[in-house]
């Protein structure tokens, strides 16, 4: 109970409201290394359910799994040109391959004598380090597509640092594959767009909307970076997933290319896409409340937590009885179920505990639900309660579990459209950005306009949207023509 | 073929053939960084097969998973004054944090004013840092026991590597447990001891000696060193797993004191275990032969191969009609199969290769298969091929499948156990560690009898074998009395 009332509302300060949460509900905790986090078991386990998940979406496109080395030679960074202007800034180098003991053998010291020759960068992304080797496994278009993704850790030297939203080092997956052509390249970099928005509105119960980025925010090395992007609950945008057309410049820079069925040689067509535990913190962003999480059933750990109430040993051993067949029952069909009968917490404290957990769904039974044949269910979306028969509430819950799945999307997209607005006059727009929301906006498409947006409201162009029919108009900034609106927001 | 014909013979060169099945099996090759390999898509497959079986039987302990910063402030490393010993020497060390561009402006340097004011050590293993987490997480008895689990990558820089043998970079899990008292501590290093060699043994068909490392062949900060020792086709012995008990080191080290049930302070008992990508290269050096690999089914990314011989597209169809039933029931009960119908390689080059990559059973269909209602079988373990109406094949497929797991096992078994001798006199054993094999000798227990015997004989004390029938004998070496007998060999 002491951890809830010391939740901050969102209301009050939605920011710390995230901060305190994180903590508090057992996911993730600032590290003793700068800007680094400690993912605790109970925000891994989410962690590991989105993997399984995407995991398997990415196998059903053809996708294989490989591992590539953690350190990239410095030189690769800079192959590219747009490439190590976007990464090789801010990132760990390692210099030395050695310690030795101090003068004062209390301690260790770098040994100056194993400098390395090339220095080494713990990886940001790996692009550089894959192409080097694709460069050696691709000769003809026999060996085309070729798809590889790696599951991994990378690091960026983030100056300002958000748990699961923005951390020096974090998880994630990196796709890469390598194409004979520019067309089946770009309806990869377009497909795996899809994947991630079909995950993330019906696995995390998250809606996005998919476009593709302007010049200015496109990920460095590509020709296209198209996105995802969701809607907090303080109307910021999160871009959630990305998936980059990166026409031939890889395979330019480190030089693939493969023997075409004509026989000629060509460069390689690439793709590069990822997501991150930065997902975590969309999750959390989305549904959360302020009694704490509220997990989407696809990626709760615990689906269903049941609490007993007895007082006796004899009470106890008769819930147990009407109990035990429930839990069989939701397990064997693949569902988690967590049986809390531990005496050493009350109830209360119990309650408190998965709600701030978001377990979708609580079963309470005690002695009088015994004697009447009855459960009180708990459902965590709308923390609305009833009593139910024992008999079938296994099939109950199983219904129930896939209806807050679907009501979570709902909600949320229902939440997010009343904060999408066209906007037309930018003097409203800078009054009703403070309020958070996505506008649609028309944009001359220019970087000038771009920049004047964002150094007078922090807002940014998040998107061209797709599946939004687009009709010319005239750029609210600059009075000048423009071809479509864009999506403009602050964001994380 | 051609990769077939290239493959070394173990008899000719057991080191060569190795590093040649690992490539041309695409297991595995070298990267562009020094001592790191790239897990290839096929390598890859095993170890995510590994894992997901480990995994399992891990959380079945009560270990859950977490993820823990890749990098370890310096000054971490020396609070424990043996690990320091053993890995601060050789490792990846992070000085700086940024790059700039060169002022030629055609590449990048690392800029000396983000110079950090403590290095970072890319983790060699994460015991400190854990530990300095630990301390926020434990008050009480009933924070206890706590059983973390991480699946990562860590960094060694180790001078000479082999792939998946001994590599700078290698993927791993460790857990890291923490208990109330120095029983349950034992006892948990103990049971993953097990964990361990149940894999070994049921999963990987490789029979292990599972043993106690003497104090020299000790993990740096451990009390006992629990070891699991596979022998490899070439009698050298490779370590394959650890599970270290770590008295109150590490709790001392960072302070980690829980307050027991009597209200009293007390430092906490810990242990640490792990396995590593190095599996790959025990079940390589285990079971593969002159013509490949030759995978358990228990982990073979593949289980089934089917490959039609078919001239003519009429009888293609006949093929298909007549085994895409048998596919279905495989991949319905759980089995992978691959239908290799590619028209542009050849049977025979199809052959050599699933030989090479070790696919357990491998099926052929023809023409005249379809008219006698037949289908050839091929099993890579002993490579016998027969004929079998194809009615039924799927169960038969099945009931082959469990026997070639059982039948390496069995035939791993005994190849080593003839490999294993008792010796007692050091002439002798000069002699016969020429051949390989596992020695068991007695051993007065003194560092300089072991240090004499491996600068002698470059073999070592593998471990103080379990389940072994001890009596007290006389060192062969020193003459000194002894109390057991330990096992020596040669190692990777």
């Amino acid at each position: 109970m002491a951890e809830l009332k010391d939740l901050t509302k969102r209301a009050e300060n939605y920011s710390q409201w995230y901060n305190d949460l994180v903590v508090k509900a057992d996911l993730a905790e600032q590290s003793a290394v700068r800007g680094c986090m400690v993912i605790k078991p109970y925000g891994y386990a989410i962690w590991e359910k989105m993997q399984q998940q995407l995991d398997k979406m990415f196998k059903a496109t053809g996708a294989q799994n490989a591992y590539f080395p953690l350190l990239i030679p410095k030189s690769f960074l800079s192959r590219e040109a747009e490439h190590v202007e976007g990464f090789a800034k801010e990132c760990a180098v390692v210099t030395h391959y050695r310690l030795k003991t101090n003068d004062t053998h209390d301690g260790v010291v770098v040994d100056p004598e194993a400098k390395l020759e090339e220095e080494l960068i713990v990886r940001p992304t790996s692009e550089t380090i894959i192409w080097n080797t694709y460069k050696n496994w691709i000769q003809s278009w026999r060996d085309l597509p070729l798809m590889c993704n790696q599951w991994c850790n990378v690091m960026r030297w983030e100056m300002r640092t958000r748990p699961f939203l923005r951390t020096s080092e974090f998880l994630w997956q990196e796709g890469h594959t390598a194409h004979a052509t520019r067309e089946e390249a770009e309806q990869e970099a377009q497909q795996m767009l899809k994947v991630y928005a079909d995950f993330a509105e019906n696995y995390m119960a998250v809606p996005v909307v998919q476009g593709v980025k302007s010049e200015t925010e496109r990920f460095a090395g590509a020709l296209d970076t198209y996105t995802i992007e969701a809607m907090m609950q303080d109307g910021k945008a999160l871009q959630s997933g990305t998936s980059h057309f990166l026409g031939q410049n890889f395979a330019k820079a480190f030089d693939v290319k493969f023997l075409n069925k004509e026989n000629k040689e060509e460069y390689v067509w690439a793709t590069s896409w990822g997501v991150s535990t930065r997902l975590i913190g969309a999750l959390i962003m989305t549904h959360s409340d302020d009694n704490g999480l509220v997990l989407p059933p696809a990626l709760a750990p615990i689906q269903v937590v049941i609490v007993p109430i007895a007082g006796k040993p004899e009470q106890k051993q008769k819930v147990d009885e009407a109990i035990i067949p429930v839990i069989s029952k939701l397990q064997s069909d693949g569902y988690s179920v967590k049986y809390d009968d531990a005496d050493n917490k009350r109830p209360g404290f119990k309650f408190a505990d998965y709600e701030l957990k978001g377990v979708p769904v609580r079963l309470v039974i005690g002695a009088r639900d015994l004697e009447n044949g009855t459960i009180e269910v708990m459902r965590r979306d709308t923390l609305e309660k009833e009593t139910r028969p024992i008999e079938g509430i296994a099939e109950y819950v199983e219904t129930l579990l896939a209806d807050i799945q679907k009501n979570m999307l709902v909600k949320a997209k229902a939440w997010r459209d009343a904060k999408i607005h066209e906007c037309d006059n930018y003097e409203e727009f800078k009054e009703k950005i403070k309020e958070g929301g996505f506008f649609l906006c028309h944009w001359d498409g220019t970087a000038e306009t771009e920049a004047k947006i964002k150094e007078e409201t922090q807002a940014t162009i998040r998107c061209v949207p797709f599946g939004y029919e687009q009709t010319p108009g005239t750029d609210m900034v600059s009075g000048k023509p423009s071809k479509a609106r864009v999506i403009i927001a602050r964001s994380y």
